[in-house]
C-alpha cells in the first residue's frame, strides 16, 4: 500500500542521489567486547561524513533472515523482497550478465559424472576447471529444440545456466537433480499446463545432452534445478522518477540493477578506482547512481577480518572523489552482513549512513555498528531507505493540506 | 507473508533455545529520575549475561496497547497477536488458570438480578462479594447437560466463567446479555450448525440456572457473553521445527503453551526452584524451553515496588543453574510491563536480553529499561524475537544467492 502511495507523491527535482553499497558490510567483533571490521577500519573520510549524517541499521529481509545479494539488493533498491522474489535460475542468469527477458525460463545447471548404469557418481564433476566447462557448453549449444531458442552460458567450474526462450513457457518445473549420488538424474515435471510444455522441452534437452556428452571424460551428464522466470519489476523511472545508472563490475549486481531499470554503465576495469572514474565520467547524465563494491563481502566470506578492514579503508580513500562532485544525498550501506568470524552472510542488521544537508544528523562521529544501532534513522527495513533518500533530495511532495 | 516465508527457511540444528519470561517484567521508576524495578534489583547474574548479550525492547501488540498475559505470550512466542486473536470467553477462562482444551467453548458470565417479570434490574447484582459468587457457583455446578461436560469457575465479584466441553461444539453463539436493564435476558442463538448445537445446550443451562437461583437474594439469574474457543494455532513443531517444552506453574501459561504445541511439563511444586529443577531434569529431551515466572507481575499489579525488585533478585539467583547447562541461545524478557507505580499492566515496551555466541553484543553491562531502549536489537515487535533467536541457534537457512 505504501509503495503505491509513495509513487503518487514523487516529484522531479534537480538533485542527485548516490547509493554506495559495500557488499556484506555488516560485521561482528573478532573477540568478545571487541570492534567489528567497520569499527576497526581507519576511515577518516567516512567518519567525517558520519559526523554530518544520520546513521541507522537496515534489516534486509526480516528478523533473523540471512539473505543472498540478489534479494538484499532489491530491498535496499526500495522493493519489498518478499513481494518480488527472484527464482534461483533467474538469479544465476543475472549473475553471468545474461539479458533475461520476460519470455525466458532459466535454470541452474551442473556438469556431473554418471557411471555406466547412469547412476550419479559426482554431482559436481570434481568442480572441473572453467575451461573444461567452456568446451562442454559449446557442445550443449548445438542442441536444437522445436519452437524455442536455447541459450547455454558458462558460470564457473561445474556451473552453467540454461535459458529457454519462447512465448508462454511456464517455469513451475521440478528439478532433474536428485541431490544425492547413487541415483539417476530425474525427468523433470511441469506443475501446470504451461510448465508441462516447458518440461517436455527440458527433458528433450537432457536426452540430447546425455548423448552428446556420453564419451566426455571430465563430465558426462548435466543436472538442472531452480527453474524460474524473471519477476516483472516496476522500474526506477516509474516508481521513483529517477534516471538511474549502475556502476558495478560483477554480473549479478549489473543484472539486478538492470532488472529495476538502471542503465548499467561500462566500468572499463575491475578496480574500485575504475568505478569512481566511471562515476565522474557520467556524473552529468543521471540523477541516481548505484555503485557496488564487492571486496568487503569476499573477505567476509573467506573469514579474513584484516583484509575486510583493508577493503573498507580502500573504499574510504575513494570517497572524497564523490564528495568533490557535490552530491545532494549519499547513502552508504550494504546488502547484508558478512562477518569475517562467521565466514558467511548473516542475519545481522546492516550499518547505514545517510548524508544530505537536511538529514537530522546524530552526534556520532564514527561509522560503525553500535553507533548505527543508536542512530537517528533507527532500525528500519532496507526498502525504507529510498523513500527517505528521495525526501532528502526534494523529490517527495507534501501529502495533504 | 513473512511467517510463511520463515517457515520455508527453517532447518534443524543440534542447538537449544531457552525463553525465560518474567511476567510483567517492564516497570517504571518510583520517583522522577529514579530507577525502575529491574534497574533497582541487585542481579549480578543477569548483568553478567547482559555484558555478552544484545539488548532490546519488545512491543507486545502495538504502540500504546496494554495487553493481558494471553496475547502478550502469543506474541513473544512468535505469533502476530492481531492475526491470532483469542476470544473473550477463552481469555476469561485462561485468566482463572482454567486449562482450556481444543474441544472447549468458554463464555464470560455475570450474576445478575431480575424482577418478578424476569426483567433485568441489575446486570452485575451490585458487584456482589466474591464469597457469595463462590456459593452460587457451587449451585450452578449441579447443572447437567446431555453429552457435554460443564465447568463453572469463579472469577471475581459478579463474574464467572462457563466452559462446555464436547467434540465439535461451535462457538459462534450470540450473547444472552441484552446490555441494558428493563429487558429480559436473551435466548442465545447459534450462527452456524455446530454453534446451534452449542446454543441449545447454553439455553438449557440458562433455564436450569433460572430455576436453581430463583429464590436467591444476592443474585437470581446469570448473563453469558463472549462465547469463544481457543484459536487453532500452528504448532511450534510445524512453524519452527522445535521440540518445545513449557515450565510453568499457573494454568493460564500452561494453557497458552499447550495452544502452540509445547509439551507442558509437570513442575512438581510451585516455587521457582522447582521450575529450574524441572528444566534440569528434562534438559536432554527438548530443544526449546519456555520457563514462566509469575511473581514479577503479581507484585507489579498490587503495587509493591520492593517486592517486585526482590522477585527479580530471586530469579537472578536461579539463572546460573540454566547457564551451567550451556544453552545456545537464551532470551530473557516479559509478556508485558506491570509497573508497580501503576498497579496494573501497562503499554510500555518490555526489556529484552538475547544471549548467544553470535549475537551482536552491545556495550551495556546492566539489564534495564533505558539500556534496552538503546540496545543493538532496537525496539521490535515481540513476535520478531523468535526468528532472531532461531537464526542465532543456526536454525534459519540462507535465502537466495
Amino acid at each position: 500500500m505504501f509503495d503505491k502511495f509513495l509513487r503518487g507523491q514523487i516529484v522531479e527535482a534537480n538533485t542527485k542521489i548516490v547509493m554506495l553499497i559495500l557488499d556484506g558490510l555488516g560485521g561482528l567483533p573478532r573477540e568478545e567486547g571487541g570492534k567489528t571490521e567497520l569499527e576497526t577500519a581507519c576511515k577518516p573520510n567516512m567518519d567525517a561524513l558520519a559526523s554530518k549524517s544520520a546513521l541507522g541499521m537496515t534489516i534486509p529481509i526480516g528478523p533473523g533472515i540471512t539473505t543472498g545479494s540478489g534479494p538484499g539488493h532489491l530491498s535496499i533498491f526500495g522493493y519489498n523482497p518478499l513481494e518480488y522474489q527472484i527464482g534461483r535460475g533467474a538469479l544465476e542468469a543475472l549473475g553471468v550478465d545474461f539479458e533475461l527477458g520476460p519470455d525466458d525460463v532459466a535454470a541452474r545447471g551442473n556438469f556431473c559424472v554418471v557411471d555406466e548404469n547412469g547412476l550419479l557418481v559426482d554431482r559436481r564433476a570434481g568442480r572441473l576447471p572453467t575451461s573444461d566447462s567452456e568446451r562442454l557448453v559449446q557442445i550443449l549449444r548445438t542442441i536444437k529444440l522445436d519452437g524455442v531458442e536455447v541459450f547455454v552460458e558458462v558460470v564457473k567450474e561445474h556451473r552453467f545456466v540454461l535459458v529457454l526462450r519462447a512465448p508462454s513457457l511456464g517455469a513451475a518445473v521440478t528439478d532433474s537433480d536428485p541431490l544425492v549420488t547413487g541415483a539417476v538424474p530425474l525427468k523433470v515435471q511441469g506443475l501446470d499446463d504451461a510448465s508441462q510444455h516447458t518440461a517436455g522441452l527440458v527433458n528433450a534437452f537432457l536426452e540430447q545432452a546425455e548423448v552428446l556428452l556420453r564419451n566426455e571424460t571430465s563430465a558426462n551428464m548435466v543436472l538442472l534445478r531452480g527453474f524460474a522466470k524473471f519477476p516483472v519489476m516496476p522500474k526506477y523511472s516509474e516508481v521513483f522518477q529517477l534516471n538511474a545508472a549502475a556502476v558495478a563490475v560483477n554480473g549479478m549486481y549489473r543484472g539486478v540493477a538492470r532488472l529495476v531499470g538502471m542503465n548499467v554503465l561500462d566500468v572499463g576495469g575491475t578496480d574500485l578506482r575504475n568505478e569512481f572514474d566511471c562515476l565522474e565520467k557520467h556524473w552529468a547524465e543521471y540523477d541516481f547512481f548505484y555503485l557496488h563494491f564487492k571486496k568487503t563481502d569476499t573477505f567476509g566470506e573467506i573469514g579474513d577480518f584484516d583484509a575486510k578492514v583493508k577493503a573498507i579503508e580502500e573504499f574510504d580513500a575513494q570517497l572524497p572523489r564523490l564528495m568533490a562532485l557535490n552530491p545532494d544525498v549519499v547513502i552508504i550501506g550494504g546488502d547484508h552482513s558478512s562477518p569475517a568470524v562467521l565466514k558467511s552472510h548473516s542475519w545481522h542488521p546492516v550499518p547505514l549512513l545517510m548524508y544530505g544537508k537536511n538529514v537530522r544528523a546524530d552526534k556520532f562521529t564514527e561509522f560503525g555498528e553500535t553507533n548505527c544501532a543508536n542512530g537517528n534513522l533507527g532500525q528500519l527495513p532496507a526498502y525504507h531507505v529510498m523513500p527517505i533518500a528521495l525526501a532528502n533530495a526534494g523529490r517527495v511532495a507534501k501529502y495533504g493540506a
